[in-house]
């Protein structure tokens, strides 16, 4: 059996359909994916259709939490809001010999669920603290929030039960007909990476920079 | 009247209801979000709730192309699907002084509308040079699709009628009360770059690496 498959999905509805010999349910790939991704495109339902917006997120054991603001109308109400989360980080180009099999290396991760609201003060500064530190640990050198940012921030936390992850590395692959063709096939890395930290324009002369943010420069910012 | 207003949102739902001074309404700015993007989230609506894909996806004037895989079951259906399709390109990260001022560079686009499907041959072939050549030209120097590929094959099509940009760049912007702690603020840049391309590991010798896959190397990921 491929260890790509070693995991029975989920939830009928959190089976991957298309590429299934590239989906991973273990809770370690999805964990692994979403602590390596920087930004998630959040969906819900409204009245007008659906809406994909892209947000910050953090991880913790179990869940993924992001700010309230996505669902803010919906969540004022008290309703809890049904959600897709999703987390994607490109790798390559992947080019075949012919267009039909043209692709993209990439990681993904799909959670599916209800977003809940955080709450009480302790438990939204814990969530908070997840989702700013989830680039680079700049939550402790901070100011921290004070009532007036409290009051104005929601925070969501969705179980990560109904998550798969999707992983699709390596060269193309191609008809065997087209295996013995004069047609090049390849791959274009891509890389992303962290460059020089630099001080906001108004900062105040002598302030240091942090440990948390020199150390960012020059790293992968999706790591493996 | 600020450069990022001048344009009226062209619809109630498109109108971006957070972070309205970073809302760009004009085709313009639309499209260089678009161009500079490698991989679109597509949500729709199902009977599970809603579900968002990254895809691949290609734009020429005033539309959004995508394959249609997303929504093929509905699609079979023969009706049309409400979508929203959003690309989001991150450039850096943003350190405030107070948690609550984090935020990242980005810019991003949301389209939403109906997916309707490309019928005919000629413009189902037209469609997916568009999307395969989104990232690099590299459909001409590929096997042309053949019958079979074309029967794999739904394009759908989306009006670029209803989207909106949004766009932050800069310095992060702080409560004056804080301007003269001792916190420090900056940006960390992110750099997304193509690599350097290789051969699949099964390519014939002899056969050469397309000008168009050459011409990627090193070259910026999602240019301005």
């Amino acid at each position: 059996m491929s260890p790509m498959t070693e995991h029975a999905a989920p939830s009928d509805r959190t089976t991957v359909k298309r590429g299934k010999e590239r989906a991973r349910y273990a809770q370690d790939d999805v964990r692994r994916v979403l602590d390596a991704g920087l930004v998630a495109h959040v969906g819900v339902t409204t009245p007008d259709g659906p809406i994909v917006l892209p947000m910050a997120y953090g991880v913790r054991d179990g869940e993924i939490l992001i700010h309230g603001s996505v669902a803010n109308a919906m969540m004022r109400a008290g309703k809890s809001v049904e959600v897709c989360i999703t987390v994607t980080i490109l790798d390559g180009l992947v080019v075949a010999r012919t267009p039909f099999h043209n692709s993209v290396n990439y990681r993904s991760v799909v959670v599916r669920g209800e977003a809940t609201r955080v709450e009480g003060r302790t438990e939204t500064l814990a969530a908070l603290q997840v989702i700013n530190d989830h680039i680079a640990p700049i939550w402790e050198t901070a100011r921290p929030p004070n009532e007036v940012d409290l009051k104005q921030t929601m925070v969501l936390s969705v179980s990560l039960t109904e998550a798969s992850a999707k992983v699709r590395a390596g060269d193309p692959i191609d008809e065997p007909a087209d295996m013995t063709g004069s047609h090049w096939a390849g791959v274009v890395p891509l890389h992303t990476t962290w460059g020089e930290p630099y001080a906001a324009a108004d900062l105040t002369d002598g302030i240091e920079m942090p440990t948390a943010v020199t150390a960012l420069a020059g790293t992968v910012a999706h790591p493996d």
